[in-house]
This record gives C-alpha cells, structure tokens and sequence, in this order.
C-alpha cells in the first residue's frame, strides 16, 4: 500500500530531475538536482547520481537524516500552472560496498540516498481547477517505511 | 559588480522555477518550487509567490534566515547533461506591508524572501565539456549584501 496515490506515481514516473534539500554540518543547507525513482517494494524514493558515495549530500544524510525532496514542473505557462510533490522525511545513506550480505538489495549497483516519507504535499497532482489559487493542497502525514 | 557571472545570469533568466529549501521550526526541511528573479541593484534573488506572506516557506525564513536556493535544467537527456546553479545564504523575509516609508522598495506589491548569496555552486554553466563529468564545479564563496 504506497503512500502515494495512483496520480501521484504516475507523475513520478514522468519526471527525470527532483531537489533533495539537506542539512549540512554546521547546519546550511544544500540542495540539489538529483534523478531518483520510486521503489514500489519499499515505498521509498531512491536517489542515484554519480560518484553518490563521494558527495555533500550524502555525507549530509549520514550525518543528519532530515531531508526534504521536491518533484514539479509547469505543465501550463499561460495560465500559469504548477505541480508539485513535496516529500518530507528521513534519508538514508547507503553504500552498499560497505554494507553487508543481509544489506541493500543486489540491483543496487552504487551509492543511493533513500528516502522515507513521513509527510507528503502534493500540490495540483490528484485535482484540476480553472484557477491555481482554486485548488486545494492534498497535504498529509505517513506511515514511515 | 554581481557575484554571479554573465553567463549565469543568462542562465537565471532563462528559468521560470527555482526551489527554495527553508528550516521549519523543528528542525525538519521544507523544500518548494518557487518564481524568482535576480535583482541587479542589490546582487539577490528575489522570491515571489501567490500568498507569500501567508506562506510557509515565508515564516520559516522570518524564523530562521539559512536558505538555499537551485535553479537547473537539462538541455540534453543524450548525453545526459544538467545545468546546476546553486546559491547559499540568508533569507530575509519582506513583507511591504508591515515595513516603513525607508523599508523596500515601491515596485513590490507583494511581500518577497529576498535570498542573499554567500557561496554559489555552478556546473555546467560557464563550461561545456563531452561528458559531464570532466565538468569542473565552480564553487565559490561570495561576499554578502
């Protein structure tokens, strides 16, 4: 059962980028285009990118698991229209060269940040409306996987 | 003389949406896709949005002023190539109604988070490479406004 609704992971899957904002020591912040995909057996959202082991933010999630990832485009410019899915929740770093043989799943070939929702806004996504400021954010907490 | 150089100002131009990452009280993330521009006479990015001052993202910022800020985008999918403008730095958050006759200027009719860079990360802007990799982040600290 996904804490996604069915519109929801439809628009997932069409989209190539998202922003996973994450807290830095010191506590700036960072944020980051990432590619991502959401995994069904978890319910999770998996994030790769090159060298993922070596990078900011992954030593940001290991260090301090509060993220936050955003997913949105702009499918109208005139009227001007936004979608958008704001994932809230707890990051996983994992590196499954260091994890062991009851560890990370084989078909991770790198690095992944994981990220488990806790909280989900999703704006323009499951509703249309003839006016932006008619529609009504679907906001709501979630079981964490 | 802008901490940004022309070709990522160009860059900034061209983009409709940026993604605003903001501190909740609580310390949890909060990450949205937002409208911006560059303001030339005070070297910031100013945010603007439907409701801001009601917003969130808007009292987070007046609570806690560590934002960061992104703007990207994918001119090729083949080869893969993202462009990737990063901005770190202090939010303030504007509300023209509640500032005095020597507060922000006349052009706002809105209340803004006015975002001013302290360290900007820059790939893929200023260069071009044949494989994304050999692309060298330009990182750079930047004095405040």
């Amino acid at each position: 059962m996904s804490a996604f609704s069915q519109a929801e992971l439809e628009f997932l899957s069409t989209q190539v980028l998202g922003r996973l904002a994450t807290v830095q020591p010191g506590g700036t912040l960072q944020v980051s285009p990432v590619g991502f995909h959401y995994n069904p057996d978890l319910g999770t959202i998996d994030v790769r990118g090159h060298n993922m082991a070596a990078s900011r933010k992954f030593r940001n999630v290991a260090d301090n698991a509060r993220v936050a990832f955003v997913v949105d485009d702009v499918p109208s410019v005139q009227p001007w229209q936004v979608r958008c899915l704001e994932i809230r929740g707890r990051g996983e770093a994992i590196d499954p060269k260091v994890e062991d043989a009851s560890g990370s799943p084989s078909h991770l070939d790198g690095a992944i940040i994981r990220i488990h929702p806790e909280r989900i806004i999703s704006f323009g996504i499951d509703q249309t409306a003839p006016e932006p400021h008619l529609l009504k954010p679907n906001n709501r907490d979630v079981a964490t996987a």
